[in-house]
């Protein structure tokens, strides 16, 4: 696919697999290109009138003529945004398709090497292997703690809990706030493990950065960009969980929003879409994991835990993340799952998660990838 | 939107919203087309190797040339069907897109008039509300003569029924067979009303047809390409019913199966479609009903009963279908949903149906056609 | 399905479809009800540990046994919103199953006569036709001003404009802001028109709520905690659009949020949700507002031009709103579409909106309700 | 979960999460349940009333009264699979909910261990990696024999390949009929690969059944029931693919079809789920594919050529298939799959299948299984 000094045009009998294969090194952002394709048997004027508006904004229209239909290629760094909805509804023209991706920060084809995230020492990204471990919510001082010790002992990365709870009922609880913050970096002071935890309105973004070393933004705030652009400004890093509905391209898009902001520390997370199944709370997309890996240089994980919505699902599919290129996963880890206060049906105990360690690095291994 | 007399270029002041004023007096089935974007920095070998690729299938491509990125526009009638799949992996190509829709006699870029079924005398499209109602499944004389004179009654065009019935579950009642036709067709003796029934496997199609006035291919029967084609060779009007997960290009080109065995006599039908919402049966998708009467001249008609999945959200739906442009509705009647063995649930009985008729007489007044 | 009176078991003959009879007077706000399924073959003392945990939480559970599986029934006001998981992965336990909604103020359980929010006079919900119009974005004065007085002269009841716009894209226009919301305040001074505008973030609610009559939430906010709560404490109308993924019942839910905080003044908007389905830029659900129409007593209006994306399938689907029990609909109308700042494909011009007006009041005339 | 000699009721604490520890010895078929919930004040005439449909039935309801609500729960073998519909709309009654499975002989309750299927020595199911390989269709003889050389070489079980295809258009090539199995047995005798085609059709499958060693159900006849029981009457193994939208449970209850003819050699296939994802051509469902390995005793395998649609995704997906417990996987490999006449850009050359194969018997060894 890349082959800089290749002669003959090089078929499939060259393609290459692996992500590194794909890196092309000096490439330059490249332009964007837009097609505008004419209804058959459209008029002269038609046509003029599409190049006329193309020159308003200072861009030349190509002509591909055929028998019936003629076709308008645009091809430039400078093609506005909006300009495909602009042309599509011109008398005598059939459809509009652009073609690049609207994002350009985040894009492999800027930067072909992979961004490795410093948390506090731990690597995220460029070939290791993350567990980011711990309860949904922050319930207690024992708890936390509890919770902090086994996954430290079954050898996490980095300790997960949620202070501010994003919750569909406002009758359910909604986390302990910033006391529940300051339970973290007692955990973390004890255990050494970096912290990870939701922030979830603009306002709590420099009280939570007070205490966290990942900033992680939910689901559900996915597109809240005044958040992401808060979070961006911290320049710690950010984990952004994908949107329940949100296509690969928002994703992106919305890591651009915070990469924007001058942060280059974005660790994308799959978490499970929603689709018509409804035997597991969400549907793992891990063709999303593979799919990031190759578009983008940021490191991607995942969350078996909300992407299946069962413990007895997260095993398997934790193991599959991995396989299929995630650079790590974070997970549910409750000491007592039956009496939790949130997502206790997808909260593995400390046991099944010891278990479950050893396993992850076996895949990893497999895969070439360290433990 | 053609206006073949128009010199100044128009713009979406001349914009009109009736169907009518979308057909284009004149036009030909037109061309295809077809463009290759190359990768930004891709080499004129990679170039030389999608024009030699196109010249094999006798095909000229033409370059549009941008600072750094280069696109490849093909037009022509001959662009084979795979030609897209096949340039995509070319080492040097980002994305291929194709352009024109690959249905060709369903199209109304091809034949711009309402094409009108003709059904014993009932007219289907062109402008009147056709009402095709009874029970899901026929379950004996005495149901069916009660079911057909309930709707003949009420004012209904044709009768519905199912004497083959398909089912998720082996163990369900799968309908009377043989027998089921015939009191079908005993009902259409005494009323006088068409008889429309489905027919689920190709070796069931002769059986069938002697019966049926209307050959009905369910959902799940969509891309049954045997079936589509059987009942293509009858000659007989055909009602096909959208895939629960088929896109309208999908279900316009199965409509093309059915065409091209000369058989012009096919009736469009949406009947809900699968999301993730779970409080009804299926998401009714009355978007594919505005866009379908665009893109095709053929009839449409709509299906609240499966399109819901409830009774009591038959009627708001049935009345916001003809208020989109569906031609008619086909709508469950039972004289005793409560007992019904199949689909009770979503069936009204004559009561509540009898009292549906006039608002829908009323709504497509309101909407400029005839009851 | 109510006959507070009937002696004899009513059926289906009893059924009466209009909204109103579907009102309960004297039906407090209910119990809750959870069923554990115990599986074939469980045990004695896998039985005694749910019971014993009911018992924990001061509930009681009956017991239902077969001759090989028990299930246990527990019915009760107090029954907490995580019982069901909490449950679910006992041993022995095959299911649990939560009967009854979790939203309480905006269920018609509760409140069985429809709410009708006021809005500068303007009444949205109970039988009348409420008809929001402007453009996406107020671009400058001179665009606003000409929006409003052409929707002002078609007969809309209020004017809509975005001052801060969600974009999916960090590299798009955003919206004017503040001068934005002046500029449409200057046009209700001249056209007498409410204002209706939506607001992305709580540290604007503030501002938005002095220029505003209804405050706007988006797809992409409608479960974003904090702004639905700060919304909530203005007390002014709030339109809250459904998300893009949202089941009806997450949407009510967050619509209890704002009630929640007093705010009685919640107006329901279905915009389309994401499908499968890519020839539309959404899929507009009207079952979804039939059944909102059912459960809840707020009122219900339908969004067209987001819910198709393409300004031709406008005026269908916004019939079909009506048709469907929609107290309104909200559209965007620009002077100018083909040079709209944001969502110019799917604007209306004030030729087509003024000719779609009275085919709307026909319309909701068919259907009983008030133009 | 089971823990037959288990005095004390067991947590979370003893649950294990290998799908061996979930067989349930000595457990039988089981009951079914429903539960009707009756409105809040409801009357005692509407609770007789279900109550006495129930006695026609032969099962008995029992009473769950709370303070204002009352739910019926019914226990018993004999629940007719109408029975929630038939009670859903009787007055007074608000919600009715089947509890159990509908499908019986591909149950994991019924048979807690793995069945193997035996095609020709090669064992699919209980612990081995099976690798189904070869074209998309059968286009030559010098093609078939090419590729079964090529992933026999490369070490595949079996060779697939299509003699007819299914198409969405009717003008794309649809496969080579009855030579083709000519030319897939050729392949078999020269490398003693078994082979996998697919039947389209009732007719067809005594026909395709004098070649093939599997029969395969594709995608879009997954609801062909017709079809489903001519396969099994033949008592081949049938290698059936999930539906583009079909649940887990449909999935299985097609299972139970084929099953039904007394035909046990059924394997089940994941091959992607229609989703609003566009990148992609499918989505890969491994929930799926550990689901159904929980709920039945049939082995599952994984297409990743469909399931992603692009080559280059293949192998990610390929080794995330085996992670997540399938048996085995069935891939496209083409000898230039640029030249294909189907499916080429999801193709895998042999270079790279070769590639492949080691990698995948490292993580099946990884997760237990013998390559």
């Amino acid at each position: 696919m890349t082959a800089a000094t290749a002669e003959a045009p090089p078929r499939q009998g060259q393609r290459l697999t692996a992500v590194a294969d794909l890196k092309q090194p000096g490439i330059s952002e490249g332009d964007n290109a837009m097609i505008v394709v004419m209804q058959a048997g459209s008029q002269e004027s038609h046509i003029d009138a599409v190049l006329e508006r193309l020159g308003e904004h200072g861009l030349r229209g190509h002509l591909v003529r055929g028998e019936e239909r003629t076709v308008i290629g645009v091809v430039g760094a400078a093609i506005p945004a909006t300009l495909k909805e602009e042309l599509e509804h011109f008398v005598g023209v059939k459809e509009t398709v652009r073609i690049t991706q609207p994002y350009k920060l985040v894009s492999r084809e800027l930067r072909p090497q992979d961004t490795v995230v410093d948390v506090r020492g731990a690597k995220v990204g460029g070939g290791s292997l993350v567990v980011i471990a711990g309860p949904c919510s922050v319930e207690s001082e024992e708890q936390i703690m509890a919770s902090a010790r086994a996954v430290r002992e079954a050898g996490a990365t980095m300790l997960r809990g949620g202070a501010f709870k994003p919750r569909s009922s406002p009758y359910t609880f909604r986390g302990m706030g910033e006391h529940g913050l300051q339970l973290l970096a007692q955990a973390r002071e004890e255990t050494g493990l970096p912290i990870v935890t939701e922030v979830m309105t603009p306002n709590d973004v420099d009280l939570v950065a007070r205490y966290a070393d990942v900033l992680q933004i939910g689901a559900r705030n996915m597109q809240n960009y005044q958040l992401l652009e808060e979070v961006g400004r911290t320049g710690l890093p950010v984990l952004l969980k994908r949107g329940l509905s949100a296509t690969i391209e928002e994703w992106l898009l919305s890591a651009e929003y915070v990469m924007a902001q001058g942060n280059p520390n974005v660790i994308l997370c799959e978490r499970g879409i929603r689709t018509f199944e409804t035997a597991t709370r969400n549907t793992m997309d891990l063709n999303a994991v593979a799919v990031a890996k190759r578009r983008t240089h940021l490191p991607v994980i995942a969350d078996p835990s909300h992407g299946t919505g069962k413990w007895y699902l997260v095993p398997p599919l934790a193991l599959a993340s991995i396989a299929s290129g995630a650079d790590g996963i974070i997970i549910e880890v409750h000491p007592d799952p039956d009496r939790a206060k949130s997502d206790g049906g997808q909260s593995l105990n400390p046991e099944n998660f010891a278990a479950l360690m050893p396993r992850l690095a076996a895949v990893a291994a497999a895969v070439g990838r360290s433990a």
